[in-house]
């Protein structure tokens, strides 16, 4: 196990009803905010307008900041960012899913830094301070309501980045389980494949002495899994399928199943440049991208892979070969995002196979990705292919 | 899943050396310090002084205040708040396991507040203020390194009492599990059984929609006691086996594995008497409890017990007889217990049977005890009579 240090500091209020809570919680931090969302579906069902309410009992005033898209835009955080300076704006309310908060969490360090906030994502600067940032979660994904991390896409490449910092973390997240009960399917699915996608990425180190967070991880997966076959049976609004997968999300990307460990992170690597050529969701994308990165590094660390099967999809544990039970394993995963609609090849997004090459240079733009197994250009090119087979 | 809210401050910095860092952390938070601890194997083994070499380079000025007893006394506690009035003190370091953090959580929150302390044990008063606390661990069982928590005799009973208040969770905690290699075999299995105990007193809850939970606590007592094993199979320097358990221990008490359920906690409520009158370690006492607790509660929502021993014991998980299978886990578990040198029966640790019913009136004196099953007076006779077998 790997010397680790781990502090988190986000105020998680759970449960029914908590978006009630959200003026009295920003009321300690803040007189004046930016309401930041994407306009949608937030305003339709009438979340937004209870959550002005509560603001206004509190007496919190706000700015408000929609159109945060999916893939959330560098112009939008600089935007975000102008208004925050010149109406003197104290902290960053978002409302909606990992690109609301991601994009919140940019404009938070943007506004108290003096350089471009791309320079973050860009890892020429670190930021080890930002306004704070408060979210009411609407859907069950990304895990940013209490992570470090933001992803933010630069329409002039484009370019799709991430920045990690402990300061990003925000200082309360609400989840409300009954919000998420009319997300459209795909979105769900998207979700699900995000917050296991954030597991396994964990999961696959090198470093061999885990258990604990082994059986952590495992356990998590194994909860999504059974509870996304729940919502897919016709339990959209099961509350307690909806809750199992919603704090399994958060805490898939936490931190805490990075402790003593090391992630291998290729995935993500490899779908942020699906997602910033071809605009796929990301959980889309990684559906698309795992299975393929397990399949190419099917002979690296196979008994590892073999216990992800038999701990997760449940082959049978007693192996006779490793190598077999890992096979199966991911074809168990496949048929799981099949079932819940998601693609698992190119074809299935309507992803075009000439664009590999250019993919697989954009991903190891800052050098080989991966910590499992290191992946040059070539292997980059050699995981595309195997997802778009 | 019920309500919830979760937020855990204490920065945890685990790993080989770390203690050295205490002085730049304490630094962060005090100029003068009450650097709390037993004044016996610590000191012997130079921990204490590393600690005071790294507080002077931080230019961090202490006050010792040493004498920290296992069941630590509400009389010491007393001295350290004086000292910390009458030095001006601003934060309480404490050295070892779960007695001096407990002692350095109750003379930190009666430093600052203008109640007699024990009225915060006596539930006369709540603390929403207290010193920071800093600690290095150095018996992992309690999980008082970033618990709410804090548990303290008092010798005029006696009186073993707990009190539960967010602001006693510590602003930073070390951990170095090299530091447990020289821990005797008693106090390593009374720091597992302890931490095996509080997961129990979580996982079983009437709460019947908290899979990840479940889940969670399964993965750290199998991890617990797999790693038990090692350390009692010539593993004492076994870094990694000692790692494991010691972050299970805190991962064991820190809120996450309470989310969405409540615990039940009449074990802890019926060892505390066998405590305060008979002075028997925690663990030890928890040892003796919990399977009388069990067997009691045999037939009390036995899909439960037989879930535990199917996946924490191993028991075959197909059952035709939840309580065969349930009654199996528990001699699998005293079994354990057993093995790691811990007593099961009052014989094994010399508890006079004719105390009983004086122990019972006490263990019920603010009402009945467990929420898995509340516990009257002749109920607390009944399963201290189980455990007297």
């Amino acid at each position: 196990m790997q010397n680790f240090e781990y502090c988190n500091k986000t105020k998680i209020i759970f449960g029914k009803g908590t978006e009630e809570r959200v003026g009295s919680e920003t009321a300690q931090y803040a007189k004046r905010v930016l309401l930041h969302h994407s306009g949608g579906s937030a305003v339709r069902s009438g979340l937004i307008g209870r959550i002005q309410d509560s603001l206004k009992k509190a007496r919190v005033e706000w700015v408000e900041l929609t159109g945060v898209l999916p893939n959330p835009r560098l112009s939008l955080v600089r935007k975000g960012i102008e208004i925050v300076k010149n109406e003197k704006l104290e902290m960053i309310l978002a409302v909606g899913g990992g690109s609301a908060i991601d994009s919140s969490k940019a404009i938070a360090a943007g506004a108290v830094n003096d350089c471009d906030v791309w320079d973050f994502f860009d890892r020429k600067k670190t930021a080890d301070k930002a306004l704070p940032v408060g979210t009411v979660l609407t859907i069950p994904a990304a895990g940013s309501e209490s992570s470090i991390s933001s992803v933010i896409t630069n329409e002039e490449g484009p370019w799709k980045r991430g920045m990690n910092f402990q300061c990003l973390r925000p200082a309360f997240s609400i989840m409300n389980p009954e919000l998420t009960y009319t997300l459209p399917p795909y979105q769900t699915a998207c979700g699900i494949t995000d917050m296991l996608a954030h597991i396994m990425e964990r999961y696959f180190t090198k470093e061999p002495n885990v258990e604990l967070t082994d059986e952590l991880c495992e356990g998590a997966m194994r909860t999504i899994i059974r509870n996304a076959r729940k919502v897919f049976s016709g339990g959209e609004n099961n509350y307690d399928a909806r809750a199992e997968i919603m704090w399994a999300g958060a805490i898939a990307h936490n931190g805490l199943l990075d402790t003593g460990r090391i992630g291998d992170w290729a995935s993500h690597a490899l779908d942020h440049e699906l997602s910033a050529l071809f605009d796929i969701a990301h959980g889309a994308g990684l559906a698309i991208m795992f299975p393929a990165w397990i399949r190419y590094n099917i002979k690296e660390n196979t008994p590892r892979l073999a216990r992800f099967a038999a701990k997760v999809w449940g082959v049978d544990g007693a192996f006779y070969d490793y190598e077999q039970a890992a096979l199966e394993g991911v074809i168990r995963m496949e048929n799981f995002f099949k079932s819940i609609g998601m693609p698992i090849r190119f074809a299935d997004a309507n992803i075009d196979p000439a664009r590999i090459p250019e993919m697989a240079e954009r991903a190891v733009h800052f050098g080989p990705v991966g910590n499992y197994r290191k992946l040059d250009e070539k292997d980059a090119v050699a995981v595309y292919n195997l997802a778009a087979k």
